[in-house]
């Protein structure tokens, strides 16, 4: 405690490999994730801790406070040192409306007894939307998913989810964590810090959208959101409300285009927003 | 409110498929996942609100509680209420010393500050030893595997999480939810429910397992949990410091074993226990 310790995100571990269908037994050693508490302190008050790959700690805290609205901008941290697994930030004016925000919507969805509820509730956030003109060509849109999976081949090993922010088709902030949200916060804080526009980005990420990935996309103004996996419906819906163009399910040579098409340019069809309430 | 919404766990979603190599675009509609926030009340307070499918909400409050403590048995719950989204348990006895160890094992980890002391904290709580002397031959293990796969088809293109646990080789209670913690929680509950023995099962999910996904095993007494994703380290430390025989990467045709190999009974080979520290 007190020693500034050198974080790794990963360990070996022994295992047994049987394969059974050639009826053989190795014992083996692997590279495997580490996740540990994080704790992001906001002016000496703890805010939240999150479970994730002891990496970018740094990055992890400014992606979390500026993907869950608490600051709005790199430039509003006056210092962040990172202890250990402890992250503690300093703002140079007063947050604390903020903090009680971050607080309230925890209390909200608890409070809340339905799913009717929820959906309500996030109509009723006073969410961001997404304003931004920037639009893809979808052969852009396929090469960074290209590029991510490439990067991804060993965290897919490690059982961890990756996340890549493309900045005009380049890879400019790239994470990996045991958690999908983890790794989002990793990418947005690691961009942040670069002083990358957000506006004309893409992030692509393996983990899943549920409505809390995609309101960090809007709350930093992030137009496209592109996930390997299946869609969530929450996670439409929210695309649809903070004007998110949001793609799921994109590997093989497919892509699905959930809300806000207007952002992918291609020369086949005509496209129409698919979500409608 | 305050009535009975009959819940729904995924609903329909209309996208843009572009088959970008035949160059095709078509609108389809799929059906996607729901979540919604399950808020769980024990003897009138509220103790969690989860993210999760809503389906099976009795059985994500029953295996939650027992999973965490908070419940050691079925038996211990006088009534349990499903009210939208909410389900208010009354328990027979007193349990507000469980209910402070639940807030309490928060509290730690949320003032712990390092990879260390995370350690070190999973090593001084008082866990759970499964004593279980159960063993399953490794083509038991390898069918029930097999059997979640054929079950779990749906949940992938649904981008859900599957759980299902195997007493004496046969699917006694299977469950769905967009969090892995949730589908595990849910097959806890419906086996509880069913009075199974959990001293004799397999839990086999499709969801990673880090440590509290073990400790969740580990307090109900289920001696083998099988994954089909890579490991996590502090899941492979939490099986091994809680006696679960832990097999991860579970597709095709391997099996890894990372803990107590003693419990899997094969003809080829002679089972060393891989982990130590």
């Amino acid at each position: 405690m007190g020693l500034m310790v050198r974080l790794q995100s990963t360990t070996k571990a022994r295992y047994i490999r049987l394969d059974y269908v050639r009826g053989v037994e190795e014992l083996r050693e692997a590279e495997v994730a580490l996740e540990t508490p994080v704790t992001i302190v906001v002016n000496g008050a703890e805010l939240v801790t999150l479970f994730a790959s002891p990496s970018d700690l740094k990055e992890l805290a400014i992606g979390h406070l500026l993907g869950q609205g608490v600051i709005r901008a790199v430039e509003e941290v006056k210092s962040l040192e990172v202890l250990s697994s402890r992250v503690s930030v300093e703002t140079k004016r007063d947050v604390s409306d903020r903090v009680s925000e971050y607080g309230r919507l925890r209390v909200i969805t608890s409070a809340c007894g339905s799913t009717e509820d929820f959906y309500q509730i996030l109509d009723q956030i006073d969410h961001p939307y997404v304003k931004s003109d920037y639009t893809v060509t979808l052969s852009t849109l396929v090469e960074a998913v290209r590029e991510l999976n490439k990067l991804s081949v060993k965290g897919h090993l490690l059982a961890v989810h990756t996340s890549g922010l493309f900045e005009e088709g380049r890879l400019v902030a790239y994470a990996e964590d045991v958690g999908r949200h983890n790794s989002i916060d990793k990418v947005i804080g690691k961009a942040a810090l670069q002083g990358v526009e957000f506006g004309s980005t893409i992030l692509v990420t393996t983990g899943r959208q549920p409505a809390d990935a995609i309101l960090k996309c809007a709350r930093v103004g992030i137009p496209i959101s592109v996930s390997i996996r299946e869609p969530i419906h929450s996670g439409i819906f929210a695309a649809w409300r903070t004007g998110v163009t949001l793609v799921c399910g994109a590997r093989g040579s497919k892509i699905d285009i959930y809300t806000h098409p207007r952002r992918i340019r291609y020369t086949f069809g005509s496209p129409k927003e698919p979500f409608s309430t």
